[in-house]
C-alpha cells in the first residue's frame, strides 16, 4: 500500500505566485512528499529552491528534461509518481508529453497549453499512456462547490436557464510587465502565455467552473476582448455571450483592470425552480434563491443533512472555522492522489473525489479559440 | 409663491403596482397634492380610485383625455401643476404630448414610448412647450447614487474604463401572464410594452443608471435576448456588450427569469484609479475600491465631510435609518416640484436637484431598438 | 365613515429631529392630515413651523396647553383625532395626560415619561378615559420583526432560551452638547431626559424590542452604566445582563459613544430549535439558524407563503424595492390609525394591527429605574 | 542551521478534533515534522495513530511519560525540538512540566489547566527552564487581527474607551454528552474541563483576543453563567461585564448553546477616534469606523501601502485567496518555529512574530476563577 505520494515539480522556483501554493496544497493532507524538482530555467534558481525545500541537491535539476530522464530511470519505490508541472503556459504541453510517455502521472498549472491542437494531442498521450491527468482548477475543489454541483446534478433547481460567471481582478490596471512584475511580464507576453491574456489566466477558470457546476457545455459564443492599458500587448478584459448545449444562456466577464477588485470570481445559476450563487471570496456560503421559500444559505461544515455529502468529503475542519484558498487546492491533490493509490490498488476511485482533467483543458483551449475568433470578427457567434 | 403643487394622474387605478407608489413619492414630502385623476380606462375603476383618494367625484375622470381638457380649462389657482403618467408603456406619448399641449408639467413613468420616432416627437414637444418633463427612473434619486455620480464627475476614480450594470428579477420565470396577473399581461404583449419586454422594462433602468453615473453614453452594443420561458411572446432575459463613447467598454445583464431574485440591480464602474460598486437592495452603501488604499464604504446620512453635497441634499434622515425605495422615488418628485417652483418664480433650479428628463427617454428608446436589431442580427454590433 | 384622521401635534418645530419623521410617517399612506400644532415653546418657532406645514394660523398655537383646551371645543367633524407629543422626555407626561382628559387620542414619542409614577398614573389615565395610547416604539413596526415576532410566538424556534439585543450609536462621542447640538442638549440634562440617557433614549428601545419579539418578561437584570465622555452628566454606554420570567438569559448593550456606529440596533433570540437574528441597519432580511438545516433568510416582500401574513400587513411594495426606517415608522400611525377608526365604528382590531402602548411605557419606565440601581450598586441584580 | 522542527505530540489520536488541525497547521509551511507521539490513553489507538502518520513504531508510545523520558534520552540531531500538547485540560499541566523540565519547548492547548496556581507553578517552570512556550489561542494568528492590534497600539482608534467581545457556538444545545459525542464529553465534566465549560473551552479564546488587540487588561468583572441544558454539569452561557485597567468598559459574551451559530467570534473596539470590528468567520476583513470619513475595510493581503507590516508578514497569498483558519493556526507554529531557530542560534526573535504565551494562560486561569465567582455572587464585581 503507498503510505506517501512522492512528487516531482517542473517550475516554482524563487519568484513564483503558484509554485509555493502547489507545495503547500501538496503537504497539507500529509498525503505527498516532494522528492524532487527542476524548479526554475536558472540552475542556481533551482538549486536554492531544492535546497530550501529539503531535497538532496541530486534531485534537484537544471533542466526538467534531464529530471524526467534521470528520475524515471530509478527504481520504482524511489521515483516520483507524479510530475506536478506549475510553469508559465508555454511550457505545459512539452514537460506534460514528456512525463506522461516517461510514465509519470501529471499535474499541470492552467490554461493547459497554448491551442486546441496541442490540447488535442496531450489528450491523445494521456488516454494513451494510461497515466492520470489533472489540470489545477482549483476553485472546484472548494466544499461548497461541490454542494452547488450536487445540487445541479440532482435537479434540485431544475433545468439550467441561465448562468452569469465572472471574474475580476485589478492587479494590471496599470503596465506592470514593465516595471518588473514577473507575474505580469509571462502573463503579458503572447509568446508565453499564449492567444490570450485575461481570458486565459482567469477566463478559462470561469469558464470551466460554469461547466463544473453546471453540467452543460457551452455551443456557441460572442465576445468582446479589449486591451484596455495603453501598451500591453493581450487581452486584459473581456466579456462574452453564451450559449449552452440544453439552450440555456449566459454572460462570462473576465477582467484584471477592474482596479481594486482582489479576486472576484463567482457564479450564479438560475434553474427551472431556484437559483445558486456562489463567491469564492467568501466561499464557505453557497446561497439559494427559490422563488417561494426563504433564501437558503449552505456553509461549509454544518450538518451532514444540511451539506451533503459531497461537501463534506471535501472538508476538513467543523463549520465556522474558515477553509481557504489552500485547503481547496489541496482537495485537487488529495482527489488525485486518492485516484493514483486507487489506481496502484486495481480499485475504482470514489466518483465524488473528482478533479478536474485532460478533457478540461480541451474545453478551455477551445473556449479560448473561439472567444479570440468572435471578438476579432465584431463579436458575432462564433461555435464552441 | 406656490405652497402645494397640485398633480392630476393617469392611470393607477386600483390593481396598480406603480399608481401608489407614485402617490406615496408625490405625498412624503407634503409638497404634492393629488387633486385629479384618470385612474383607469374602467371608468367605474377610476371612479373608485378618486373616492379612495379623498378626491371630489367632479375630478375624477373617466378618460384621459377629458381630464386634460377640463382640467385646462380650470382657474389657474385650481388647475394642475402637473399631470403624472403611470399607465402601460403604449399610453404614455399621446397623454404625454396632450398634456404638454395643454400646458401642464408631466411626469412619465419608463420606458418613455413605444419608439424612437415617438420619442423624438416628444422631445420637440417638450422643448417647443417649453414645459418640464420628468421620466421617473427612479433608481437615480437614491443619495448614495448621486454620491457615485458626484465621485465619477469629479475624476475621483479618474478615467472611466468599464461599467457592469445588471438587472435581475425572477417574478416572470413562469407564463404568469396567464394566470391573472395583470404586471405580467401587459408587460408581455407586444402591443403594450412595444418592441422589448424585460429590456424593456427594467434593462432601460440599468442602461439610464450607467449612463447617469458614469457620464458617458454608449455608442455601440451587441445584443443576445431570448424569450426563456415557452409560450412569452417578448424577451425575459437579454445581455448586451457595450461600448462607450470614451473608448470604456462595458455590459449590461437583465433578466426577469432569474428565479429568486427580487429586485436586484446593481452597477460597477471600474476607473483608472479607482471602483464604485452600488447595489440597489442596499442602496444606503456606496463600496469603493482603490489599489493601494483600504476599502471605503460611503453611507448614506453620515457626516457631510464624508458623504458630500449631492447625497446629503437628497437624505431625509441620519444616518443608520435606512432609507428605501420610496425616499428615492419620493427624490425625483421633489426635484421636479422644486424646478416647477423655480421656473415660476423665474429662477434657476440648483444643479444637484436633477432629476431625468426627456432626452433620459429618447436615449432608452435608442438603446431598446438597438438592443432588438444586434439580437436578431447574430448579436452583431450595432450603434446606438 | 372616517376618510382621514385628523391630527394635532405637540413638538417637532423647526430644529426638531423627530418631529418631521413624525410627520412624514403620518403622511405617507395618506390617512392622516395635520389639522394644528404647538410646535414649540418658542410662538414665532410654532407659528412658523405651522405655516410651513400650510395649517391656518388659528390653529397654530403658542402652548399646547392653549391647544388642547380650544381644540377640544371645536366642533366634531373639525377637531383632531388624536395628538401626536413630540417634545424631550420631561414634556411627555403632563401633554399625555391633559390630552388624554380632553377625549383625544394619544402618539407619544418614548421614553414615557420620567418616572414608573408618571407611568402608572398615564396607564390609568388611559384605561379611565378608554382613549387609545400609542408610544413610537417605531422598530416594532419593520415587516421582519412582525416576522420573527409571529415566528417566536409561533413555536417555530422552541421555547426561547437566550436574548442579545444591542443598540449602538457613535453620535456622543464627544461632548456635543455644548456645541449647539440641541438633540445632544436635552438628551444629557437630567431635567429634560430624565434618569437616563443613553439607556433612556436608545436603552428602551432595544428593551421593547426584546420583549416585544420574544414575549417574554425581563424579571431581573445587573446594570453597568458609565458617562464616559468627561463632562457628560448622564450615562452615555451601559451594559445589562438580563433574566426574563421563564428562565431565559440575555444581554442588553445600548452605547451612544461607540464611535462610527450609526443605528446599529441589532437583535438575537436563541431557542430550543432555531434562532433569528434581524439588524436594524438592513432591516428587510431576517436569518434564520437552525442545528440541521441551512441559514435561511426571510425578505420583506417576498411570497407570502414565504414571509407570512404578519409581514405581509405591513410592506407597501415588491420584494428588492427597500423599504425602510420612514415605512416602519408609518405602520404604527396606520395601525393607530385602523384601531381608531375600528374603534369609532365599534368593530374590532385586526391583532396583527398592533403597535406599542401605554404597558410598553410602564415597563420602559421600570426597566429604568432598574437599570440605574444595578449601576449604583456595585452591578448586583435589581428585580425588574 | 536548523532545517526542519522536529515535533512530538501528547494527544490526538484517532477521534481528536483538535489533534488533525495541529497537525495540518505544524505541516503547512514545511518547517515542523513529526517524529513521535504518545497520541492517546488507549495504546492501540496511539499506534493506530502513529502509523497512519507514518512514525516509526518506535517512537509511538503509550503514555506521554515513557515518551518524554525517552525522547530526551536521544541524540540532539534527533530528538524533538519541542512537544506539542492537544489533550482536554486536566492532561495539560503535567505533561506541559514534565516536558519543560525534560528541556523540550512546548505547544499546549488552551485553556493553560486547571488553576490560577496551576496556572503560576507552569509560569515559575517556563521562567525557570528557559523553554519556550506557545499557548495556542489561535485566533490571534489571523493577519487582520495583527493588522487589528498594529492599528489600537499605534494610537490610529485613539484611547481605547469600550471593548464587546463574544464567541457564539450552538453545537451544545442539546445534552450531546450522553450520546457519544466525546468532543462534548470531556469539555462538560468538571474533571477533565475545570470549573467552567464554555467560558473556559471559548471564553478565554475572547478573553485573550481582547486584551491581545486591546493592549488593555482587564481589572474588575461581574459574570452570569448559565447551564442551560438541563443535566448540564457546567456552564454552557455566560455573560461578563468587564472593566479595563484603562477605565475601558466592555462586555463578553461566550455561549455553546447559541443555537445554528456556528464559530462566531467577533471583536468590535472603540476608541476615541474610530473604532474596529473584526469576525473570524469572515477573517480577513477588518472593518474600521470613523466619525467623519466613509468606513475603511483592510482586506488580507492588499497592498502593502494598505494593510501593513504585521498583517503582511502572517499572509501567504495574494488578495482574494481566502486564508482561513488553517493558516491563522499555521501561523503560531511558524512563529514559534522562528522563535526556536532564533533562540538556538542566539538571535532576538521577531518582535511582530509573536504568539501567545504563559503569561496570556495565567491571565485566562485568573479570568476563569473571576467569572466563576461573579457568578456565583450574584453578578456582583469581581477584581481579575
Amino acid at each position: 500500500m503507498i503510505k506517501k505520494l512522492r512528487m516531482g515539480m517542473i517550475g516554482g522556483g524563487e519568484g513564483s505566485l503558484i509554485g509555493p501554493v502547489h507545495r503547500m496544497a501538496a503537504r497539507l493532507d500529509g498525503m505527498t512528499v516532494l522528492v524532487c524538482g527542476a524548479f526554475s530555467s536558472d540552475p542556481a534558481i533551482s538549486a536554492a529552491t531544492g535546497a530550501a525545500e529539503g531535497l538532496d541537491s541530486s534531485r534537484t535539476y537544471d533542466t526538467w528534461q534531464d529530471m524526467v530522464v534521470h528520475e524515471a530511470s530509478l527504481p520504482e519505490d524511489i521515483r516520483p509518481h507524479f510530475m506536478s508541472i506549475v510553469t508559465p503556459n508555454h511550457l505545459h504541453y512539452a514537460p506534460a508529453k514528456m512525463a506522461l510517455e516517461a510514465g509519470f502521472h501529471v499535474v499541470c498549472d492552467k490554461p493547459l497549453c497554448m491551442s486546441v491542437a496541442e490540447a488535442l494531442d496531450l489528450q491523445e498521450t494521456v488516454e494513451r499512456t494510461g497515466r492520470l491527468f489533472c489540470l489545477t482548477h482549483n476553485y472546484t475543489g472548494y466544499p461548497m462547490v461541490k454542494r452547488a454541483r450536487e445540487m445541479v446534478m440532482g435537479g434540485e433547481i431544475g433545468a439550467v436557464r441561465k448562468i452569469a460567471v465572472e471574474y475580476f481582478q485589478g492587479w494590471l490596471s496599470s503596465l506592470v510587465e514593465t516595471t518588473g512584475n514577473r507575474q505580469a511580464e509571462w502573463r503579458s507576453d503572447p509568446r508565453k502565455a499564449g492567444i490570450a491574456g485575461a481570458m486565459a489566466d482567469i477566463g478559462t477558470h470561469a469558464f470551466n467552473l460554469a461547466e463544473y457546476i453546471s453540467g452543460v457545455e457551452v455551443t456557441e459564443l460572442s465576445a468582446d476582448l479589449g486591451s484596455v492599458v495603453p501598451g500591453r500587448l493581450l487581452d486584459d478584459d473581456g466579456s462574452v455571450l453564451l450559449h449552452f448545449e440544453n439552450g440555456a444562456r449566459g454572460t462570462l466577464l473576465a477582467s484584471q483592470v477592474a482596479i481594486g477588485e482582489e479576486n472576484n470570481l463567482s457564479l450564479r445559476i438560475y434553474g427551472e425552480k431556484g437559483s445558486i450563487t456562489w463567491r469564492q471570496m467568501e466561499p464557505n456560503s453557497l446561497t439559494v434563491l427559490w422563488p417561494d421559500r426563504p433564501v437558503q444559505v449552505y456553509r461549509t461544515g454544518t450538518a451532514f443533512a444540511a451539506t451533503g455529502v459531497a461537501a463534506h468529503m471535501h472538508t476538513r475542519i467543523p463549520a465556522g472555522h474558515p477553509e481557504g484558498f489552500i485547503e481547496a487546492f489541496a482537495n485537487l491533490y488529495r482527489n488525485f492522489s486518492l485516484h493514483i493509490i486507487a489506481l496502484s490498488e486495481g480499485n475504482e476511485r470514489d466518483p465524488l473525489a473528482d478533479y478536474p482533467g485532460i478533457r478540461d483543458g480541451v474545453r478551455g483551449m477551445k473556449f479560448l479559440e473561439a472567444v479570440v475568433a468572435s471578438s476579432r470578427d465584431n463579436s458575432s457567434k462564433r461555435a464552441v
